[in-house]
Formats: C-alpha cells, structure tokens, sequence
C-alpha cells in the first residue's frame, strides 16, 4: 500500500473498531491498553519489520532482533508502561540457516533482558521473500495512567527527548535506547497531557499528535535538539532533524507548571529540550523570526 | 529453514529460554501461560500464515483473514483457554490495495466477533514478497487450569475430536471451526492430561505431545475417525487422516474414569473418537490385527 493508503486503512481501523468496556485505549495509539480486571491494566504493542523497509540485507542477525523488539520497547515508553513478555513470528526466506535464526533470537533476549523481557512464544513459518519479523510485547501499567497520544491541551509545552535527525544513515535505527526509563518517569512524575514515540520524523509524528488530541502546534526551529549524525548528513541538518525517521525518542505535551517540576528532578539519560507549544489549530514553524506553516512529512519506510 | 531445520531452532529456544516465576507455560506449548497475579493466568498464542504456504493466491481476502486469527483460536482451544484480544501485523506485497487490506479485516473480525474477540491493534508494513500476517492472541484461563502438552500418564486413553484428512484440497483448512467450546469443557470437566491441536498431521502431532510428557502411543487403525474429505482425496483415506496436515481438532489424552464422565455429559459439536492407548514408549499403529511401529511424519507447509 501506499502511505496515503495506509493511513486511510488505520483511519478506518480505528473509525469501525467494535467498542468494548475491557478496551481502554483501542488501535490507534503506540499500544493498546486493556482492563481484564479492576486492579490491571494490560499494554500491548505488535510492530513488524521487513528486509528492505527497515534493515538492509547486510544487517547483522543480532542487530535485526535487537531492533524488532526495540521498536516495541519504544512504544511502552511511550505510554509510560512496563513491558514483561515478548512474542515473535518470523517469516523466514527459504534456505535461511537455523544458526541465523539463533544469532537473532540471542539479539532479541538480549536487549529484552535489559529491560526484564522474556521472549515467551512465537512461531516461524517459510515463505518466498525477505525476512519479516513481527513481535507483539505484553507487559502493564498502574491502572488508569498509560498516556495517550490524545489529551493535549492548548497552552501546553511541546518537548522532546534526545536529539533528532540521521538516524538512518549511521545505524542509529539499529542501536538506539528505547527511552523506557525516561516514559516511566514521566509518566509517574508528569503525567504528560499527551505522548508517542517519534519514529516517521517529528513534523509527521508531531502532526498524528495534534489531530488525535484536536489542537495545533507551534515550534521554534532555533529549540530542536539536533542529532550529530543530522549535522554529518547532506542537506539541512534542521531538515533532517524535522523530518527523518526511526528517532525513537519521546514526544510529549506538558502543562508549564508539572513540567518546571520535572525537569528539576530529571535524571534521565536523555535530556529534555521544549521545542514548542500547543495552539488550537494548524501546525507552524517559526524560524529566524517568521512564523511559517508547515507541511506533516515524513520517513516512508519504502 | 528446512523442517528439520525449524524444529532444531525450537529446541534450541525451549531449552535456553528464562525460567521465570511469573512464566508458568514457556515457549514449546500450543501457547504460553503467564501470571501476572496470582488470581490471574494470562494466555498468549503468535501464529503467522504466508502466501503460498497456508493459502493460495486466489484465496479470497475474508478467507485469509478468518485463517490467521482460526489459527490462534484453535491453539486457546488446545489449552482450553478463553480468548478476548487480537492483535495483527501485515506485510504487504507492493501495490496492495486498501480495499483488500479491509477484506482481511473484516474476515478476522467476523470469525472473532463469534467468540468474543475483539482486533486492538497491530501494524501494516511494505515489504518485497507475499503477503504475511501474523497474529497474536491474548486471553485468559483460570489459575492452573491451561492444559499443556506435558502430563500424559501410562494407560490414559487417547482422543480425537471431529474426524480427520483432506483439509486441504477441499478447503476445510480455510473454514474449519476452532474447537473453542469443545476445549473449554474438556478443560472444566475433565481435565485432561495432556492436549494440543492437530495442525501438521495426527501422527506427528501425537509423537510430539509423546515426546513432551515422556510416553509413548498404540493407536487403532479402525478407531481413527476418517473425513469424507479424506475418503474423497487420492490415495489411501486413513493415510490421509494419518498424516494431512490443518485438521485442528483437538488431540487429548485423559484418564479412562474421566473419559467415562465427560462422554455421558459430551455436548460438543465435534464427537469424541478413542484412538488408542497411552504407552511407556514408541509410536504403533494396530492394523488387520498387527501392530507395526510407525514413523512420526506428517504435514510440512512449503
């Protein structure tokens, strides 16, 4: 499908979703949150990766696994939650080696132990094309306090964590730290009014924020934490920065008066940078002293 | 991956997975079973199907949707568990359309909105191949009540429900009813000893729940229950119930005051059928009076 066709398939995905009390936050947020009883609040994200899409032929196997169960690691930071059990299918190209299967498994159960993830099931099956990877990761958080991608408010700071930008060209879509420490503490600590993990570039991401909490969005160029490896890429660094992809870094919206609060006591490894503030509609960009509206693009995994 | 292959990689992760107290049924089981409280077993089922090798090009898209989650559903009925939520990921050839990606969905949501299942989430992705979905499957059981593939006992009596052989040329793996129902009374009024679901063929399947518990098996030629698909395929119709992979009936052993009870209260659409008996080792088949060890093959999806 094409971008455009997927988001119209996620559109009605989420427009045609049967309404259930057990389903707290169904598809459409960085995971699902379910309530099988009073006291629980079960999380649950399922994220696939592609040879071609999202690693390159020449990956290492213990890269590939690392980043198939990251990618779902980083939508747990996103909702503030505790991932404890990983789940993995594997397509497999014919005449795939058992040793590989092995090397990516051992990538997988090593980040996962990092962070208190066991890898409890799955399956493999053969096909004819590249490796597919797909991981579904269960784990919990404190009833009622899994943060949305809805919930911003006018007024609120807009701000990231980390630095942003080529990611891709120097392998940081292979070796990031999912900021699962620092979406706890948030969570905790905050909560955020709204958050999601960046992973098709701010502006698009920052944009999916925006139109599922009903607001606007207005952020100064001159604030946004620029990547290094942003600076090493052709092009505009800023432009990299606002629009390539697999960052996995935090994206949230904070009332004033919590977040001065938690940047007292942040110890996270990523430091946090406010990058904007919510308005009520539009998306805009101010730079070198104009205010400019803005386009919501992004990384297209192709 | 070659079978042997697959099954070398799954003996591999069994044997060096984390044991953990929160982790009561690890990777190696129809599906895992989790504990997250102690008033809680949390059930998780992953299966993935491609082109080619578990439904054909022209299969229609409501099929091949019904199919991904039927799968999962039969293995909460392998472990008589109750299934609440789904979650899908797609890889999709290029050029796919968003028509068809709804069609797929609509098949999954029919066949789970018949037993209380409910699409949460998941992922959509582009990739180079056919088209693969995998789903994960989240549900419950009482504490201590899943029934695994471990535990049967010298002398237990070994069942099959529905009849077996032909699935494939005549369609029944695409329409097949999970045994949902059917494993849920077993499990409540049994239990039994041990259970899975016949996926690649009765024989290999019963090696492997053999292997499992530690035992062996003498079946009955003239006790199996043979599909009038069978009888209509090529070739000798027990051969075919013998080894056709995609039956998913349930395969159970339990003891024989047990079976005595559940069979007077039995209600199930599908018929309990006794195949034979447990032993301390081997595989045999008693036919036209001789008993002859046989092998374990069965169904390999290429």
């Amino acid at each position: 499908m094409t971008a455009r066709g997927e988001q119209a398939f996620l559109d009605w995905l989420r427009t045609t979703g049967a309404s259930r009390e057990d389903i707290l936050v169904p598809i459409g947020d960085d995971a699902a949150v379910m309530r099988p009883r009073a006291d629980l609040d079960l999380v649950v994200s399922a994220d696939a990766i592609a040879e071609g899409a999202h690693f390159h032929p020449g990956t290492t196997p213990e890269d590939i696994g690392r980043k198939a169960l990251a990618v779902n690691l980083s939508d747990f930071a996103a909702m503030g939650a505790m991932p404890r059990f990983a789940f993995a299918t594997a397509a497999l190209p014919r005449g795939f080696h058992h040793e590989t299967a092995v090397r990516i498994t051992e990538g997988m159960r090593a980040i996962g132990a990092g962070h208190g993830v066991a890898l409890c099931g799955g399956d493999t099956i053969t096909h004819e094309g590249g490796l597919v990877l797909s991981v579904t990761l269960v784990g919990y958080v404190e009833p009622g306090l899994a943060v949305q991608r809805k919930g911003a408010r006018v007024g609120d700071v807009i701000v990231v964590t980390g630095a942003l930008g080529g990611s891709l060209p120097f392998g940081r879509h292979l070796s990031f730290t999912p900021r699962l420490a620092e979406g706890r503490k948030l969570a905790t600590e905050g909560p955020p009014s709204a958050m999601m993990d960046v992973s098709d570039g701010l502006l698009l991401d920052l944009s999916r924020l925006c139109t599922m909490s009903g607001v606007g969005a207005r952020i100064d160029a001159s604030a946004i934490p620029i990547h290094a490896d942003a600076r090493r890429s052709d092009g505009d660094p800023l432009d990299h920065a606002l629009t390539d992809g697999e960052d996995f870094e935090l994206l949230f919206t904070m009332s004033p008066e919590r977040l001065a609060r938690v940047e007292r006591n942040w110890c996270g490894n990523a430091p946090l940078s406010r990058i904007g503030v919510v308005t009520a509609r539009g998306l805009t960009l101010v730079r070198d002293g104009r205010e400019l509206e803005v386009e919501a693009r992004g990384f297209e995994h192709h």
